[in-house]
């Protein structure tokens, strides 16, 4: 079973955070939900608690195939700013082992260096980026060697069901978007 | 400022519950996320855990303005068993007020007896409920007088805008179904 890291900050996009942990555990992925800090109960940018199962800090590179970021403005700042985060985001690179981010996360990949040439992102973030190589909208989902991206709420199961068809084939991917209901991703 | 009660019960489906509760509340909706018993931490569908505000014994039907019950099997089982659950929805529909389930929580509104003709429910769950007046896949969102009712996981953001559309208005509605890239959403 593939394992993802899910890492939740303070402000995280609660749509976004919980459309890939739910979508992503359908499919077959074992998701680690992990907090920044010794806090469990995380607070998003809407209002809403959602409690990590543990924090960070023991989760090491070699024991997970994928980090995946939730966006939010206020969570993609901390885990830029992030030691943890960041170190396991540029681990993972080295590995060559997958890395997603979603929404206004792609900036946090920036700020590790571990972002590729094409991405996507939240409308207007990229210029908190680069606008090279900014894909806007003609994907859902875009990849770039082993860097995938997506850009915001509304594409945050269809990046989850890309995800399931990379991590764990295109039979679990065709079974979850059918199961749900998400016959408008890709 | 519309105020929407979200009843959170164990086994509820983590990603239509946030999805409604973030997109109503971008639309200027005071959302009340509610237990239905004294721990506040509730364990969902796929293993997420949401923290409730508070639980729902002190609501009152005459100071909200809406019900809206996420879906997920074991938490549309106990929505139909809760007796604070029952009664509001009853008393809600007979003062005319809005009602809305989605996935397998339609059958929660039959068992209180409000809802309407014509709805729509999670494939298959209508059986439970009754094949007359089942509209499938033809909308999104079916409403019938005071009774809106959705499909699943991947028309919840639909669901919620459809929501912010006849409680706040068409502006607010446009201005989200943007902000969250749901261009797929009716």
């Amino acid at each position: 079973m593939p394992k993802v890291l899910v890492p939740l900050a303070e402000g995280f996009e609660e749509l976004e955070a919980v459309a890939l942990i739910d979508v992503m555990r359908r499919g077959g992925i074992d998701v680690l939900v992990r907090s920044l800090k010794a806090e469990l109960d995380i607070t998003g940018a809407n209002g809403i608690v959602v409690k990590a199962e543990n924090t960070i800090y023991d989760v090491r590179s070699d024991e997970i195939d994928m980090i995946v970021l939730p966006g939010g403005w206020g969570g993609t700042d901390h885990l830029a700013e992030d030691e943890n985060v960041q170190r396991l985001l540029k681990e993972m690179d080295a590995e060559g082992k997958q890395i997603g981010a979603i929404c206004a996360a792609p900036f946090a990949l920036n700020a590790a260096g571990v972002l590729k040439e094409n991405f996507t992102c939240y409308p207007s973030v990229e210029e908190q980026i680069r606008t090279e190589g900014y894909q806007g909208d003609r994907q859902q989902v875009v990849t770039d060697g082993n860097v995938m991206t997506s850009r915001g709420p509304g594409t945050a199961i269809c990046f989850a069901l890309q995800i399931i068809k990379k991590l764990v084939g295109e039979e679990s991917y065709a079974q979850v978007r059918e199961g749900v209901l998400a016959t408008y991703c890709d």
